[in-house]
C-alpha cells in the first residue's frame, strides 16, 4: 500500500466547485487508499459533499476558506483578493509548508502559476516553470512541455524545458536516460526560429542524462518518436488544443458513420467493447491534467469544466508525481546537471 | 463541361517522379473532363508512362527538362541550379506566361516557394505569401493560413493573410463575408503575443469583406468556429501535422480495437461500409495540397511521398482554384481594400 501521500484539493476550482472536486477524490482514493486529502474550501459544502462518501470523510481534513479565485480573474487580480486566505493560495500553502505532497486545483491556470510562483518560488537555477502535459502515442506516452505556462520560450528556457522534462521521464516513467526531441517546422538542421537552433547545438553537447534526438515534427508527437517533446508554450498550447480537437472531431465522423445503415449499426452493437475500450483511450478525461515543473513542489492543474472522472484522472497524476520522487529527481538533476549547462551566453 | 483549364505539372516532383504524376493525372482528368496537362519533365520517362493513359495522352503536352530539383536540395541551391530550366521552374513558367491556369510540384516546399517568389512575383503590396491548407472540420472545411512558408509573422503580415484567406473563401467556398479567426492560446483578448494582439486590433475596425470573430483556440479548427484560420507558419505547421498524427494514430487505435475479439471483427465486417466512410473522410490523401497564396499565379504543393490518389487531389485543388478565379479575387480585393488597412505602423 505504500507510504501515506497527502494530496491539498482546492475544492472551490474548476467550474462545479466541492460538487465534481469531493466526488473525484472519492473516485482517486479507491484506486490509492494511501491517499489522504486536505480540502481547501467553504467548509459547509465541503462536508455536505463528504456526508455521501464517508470513507473518504474519514481520510480528509477541511481547511476553510471564504475566498474562491474567480474562473477568469486575472492572474494580478488573484494575486492581490486571493494571497493568504483563497482556497487556491491555502491548497498550495499546504505542499509548501510540508502538510501535502502535493496540489490539485481547476481554477483559472494563469491565477494557479501567479500563485504557486509567488507561494512555492521556483526553483533555484531555473529562468521561468513549465506546464507539462503526458500525450498519449500509438505504444505508451510521452511528455510535452511546455503547454501554456509561458507565451514563448528564449534559449535558455527550451534546454531548461529538455532538463525538467528528462528529470520527470526519469522519475515518473522510471527511464534512464529518456530521448528528447525539440518541436519544429522540418527536422533539417537549419530549421526553424533562431532560439530553437541554438538550444538544439546546446543540447547535442549538453551533459545530460537524456539522449538527445533532433528535431521533431508535430505528427511525430502522437507517434512516440520521443520520450519528451520540448517547445514552447504558445506553440505547446494550440498543439495539444489541436490533438485534443482532431480527436473529438473523428469520434464525431465514428458516431455518424457507425449509424449511417442498419448493418453498421448491427455491427456497431457487436462492436461495442472495442468501441468501449477505443472511447477510453480517446476519453481526454483520461489524461486530464498539467503538472507544473519548476517549482518547489508539485501543482497539478485540471481542466476548469472536466468532471469528476476528469478531476480523478488529476488527483491520480498528483499522486503519481507525488509518489514517484518527481521533486526531489527534478532538484537532483538540477543541482548536478545546470551549472554544466553553457546557459550564460544563451538568449 | 467549362472552359478548358490548363495545369502544369512538374512531372519529377516527389519521391516517386512520373510514375506517380502522371497515373494521378490520368484519375483526375475523368473527374473534370475539360482539363489539360502541360508535362514537364524527362521527355522519354514521361511519354513510357503516358503510353499506358491515351486519354490523357490526347490532352498532354510534354515540355522536355533535363533537371530534376532534389528532395533535399536548399532553396538557395535550387534557384541556382534549377532558375530558367528544372521541370519546377519551366512548370511554373508556364503559369507566369499563361500558358498555364495553375501549376502541382510535389518538390520541396523551400525551392518550390523560392522559385515560385522569383518566377511569379510576389501580387503588388502583398510582404509575404503564405501557404494555405484546407482542413476538415466536423460539418464542411476551413481555410488555415500560413501553414509554413514562414517561421513567423509580424502583426502586417498575419492582417495580410486574413485578407488572402477571406478572398480564397470568397471565391473558392463561394462565401460572401467569410468568418475569420486568430489562432491564439486563450479567447481573452489579453491572451497571447504582442503581434497577435496587434493584428486582433487592426482586424476589429478593418474595412474588409471578411466578419472577424476574435481569437481562438487549438480545438477550434477542426470544430468548424470559422471559416477562415490565420496563424504564423511556424505555429501553422506544428498544427497541421499534429492533427494528421493524430488522425493516424486513432485510425492505429481503432484498427486495434476492432480486431481484439471475434465479436468486434464480425462487428467491423457488418459495419465496412462505415468504416470505409470514415477511412475516406480521415484519408489525408483527400486534403493533399498546400496552397501558395499571394503569388501571380497559383502554384499548388502536393506532400512528396503522397501515392496517385494523393496527387490527383492536388490536381483536382488547382483545378478548382484555376476555375473558381481565386487569383482574380485575391487581385480585386487586394487592390480594393489593401490600401485601407493601417498596415504603415505596423511592426
Amino acid at each position: 500500500m505504500g507510504d501515506p501521500v497527502t494530496i491539498a484539493l482546492d475544492a472551490m476550482g474548476g467550474d462545479h466547485g466541492p460538487s465534481v472536486v469531493i466526488p473525484a477524490a472519492a473516485i482517486a482514493l479507491v484506486r490509492h487508499p494511501n491517499m489522504r486529502f486536505i480540502m481547501v474550501g467553504d467548509r459547509d459544502q465541503i462536508a455536505a459533499e463528504l456526508k455521501n462518501h464517508p470513507d473518504l470523510a474519514a481520510k480528509s481534513e477541511i481547511v476553510h476558506s471564504d475566498i474562491a479565485i474567480a474562473m477568469d480573474a486575472k492572474p494580478s487580480q488573484a494575486l492581490r483578493n486571493g494571497r493568504w486566505k483563497s482556497s487556491m493560495w491555502l491548497a498550495i500553502q499546504a505542499v509548501r509548508d510540508g502538510q501535502a505532497d502535493s496540489v490539485v486545483s481547476a481554477g483559472n491556470t494563469g491565477a494557479l502559476m501567479a500563485m504557486a510562483k509567488f507561494c512555492l518560488k521556483t526553483i533555484k537555477g531555473i529562468d521561468r516553470p513549465a506546464i507539462a502535459a503526458i500525450w498519449p502515442t500509438v505504444d505508451a506516452e510521452c511528455i510535452v512541455l511546455d503547454v501554456g505556462a509561458n507565451v514563448g520560450a528564449d534559449t535558455r528556457q527550451l534546454v531548461e524545458f529538455a532538463l525538467m522534462g528528462g528529470a520527470m521521464a526519469r522519475a515518473l516513467l522510471g527511464m534512464d536516460k529518456p530521448s528528447i526531441g525539440l518541436l519544429n517546422i522540418g527536422v533539417e538542421e537549419v530549421k526553424g526560429v533562431e532560439q530553437i537552433r541554438e538550444a538544439a547545438a546546446l543540447l547535442k553537447s549538453a551533459p545530460l542524462p537524456i539522449r538527445y534526438h533532433g528535431f521533431i515534427e508535430g505528427n511525430d508527437i502522437g507517434h512516440g518518436t520521443v520520450d519528451v517533446v520540448v517547445t514552447d508554450g504558445y506553440t505547446g498550447n494550440i498543439a495539444l488544443k489541436t490533438a485534443e480537437g482532431t480527436a473529438k472531431q473523428i469520434a464525431q465522423y465514428l458516431r455518424a458513420a457507425m449509424s449511417q445503415s442498419i448493418l453498421s449499426r448491427l455491427g456497431a452493437v457487436l462492436a461495442q467493447g472495442a468501441f468501449q475500450a477505443l472511447k477510453e483511450k480517446m476519453d481526454p478525461r483520461q489524461l486530464n491534467g498539467g503538472i507544473f515543473l519548476g517549482l518547489n513542489g508539485i501543482v497539478v492543474k485540471s481542466h476548469g469544466g472536466t468532471d469528476a472522472t476528469g478531476f480523478a484522472s488529476a488527483i491520480d497524476l498528483a499522486y503519481e508525481m507525488a509518489s514517484s520522487g518527481v521533486v526531489k529527481r527534478l532538484g537532483d538533476d538540477i543541482a548536478q546537471y545546470h551549472d554544466k549547462l553553457e546557459l550564460d551566453g544563451a538568449a
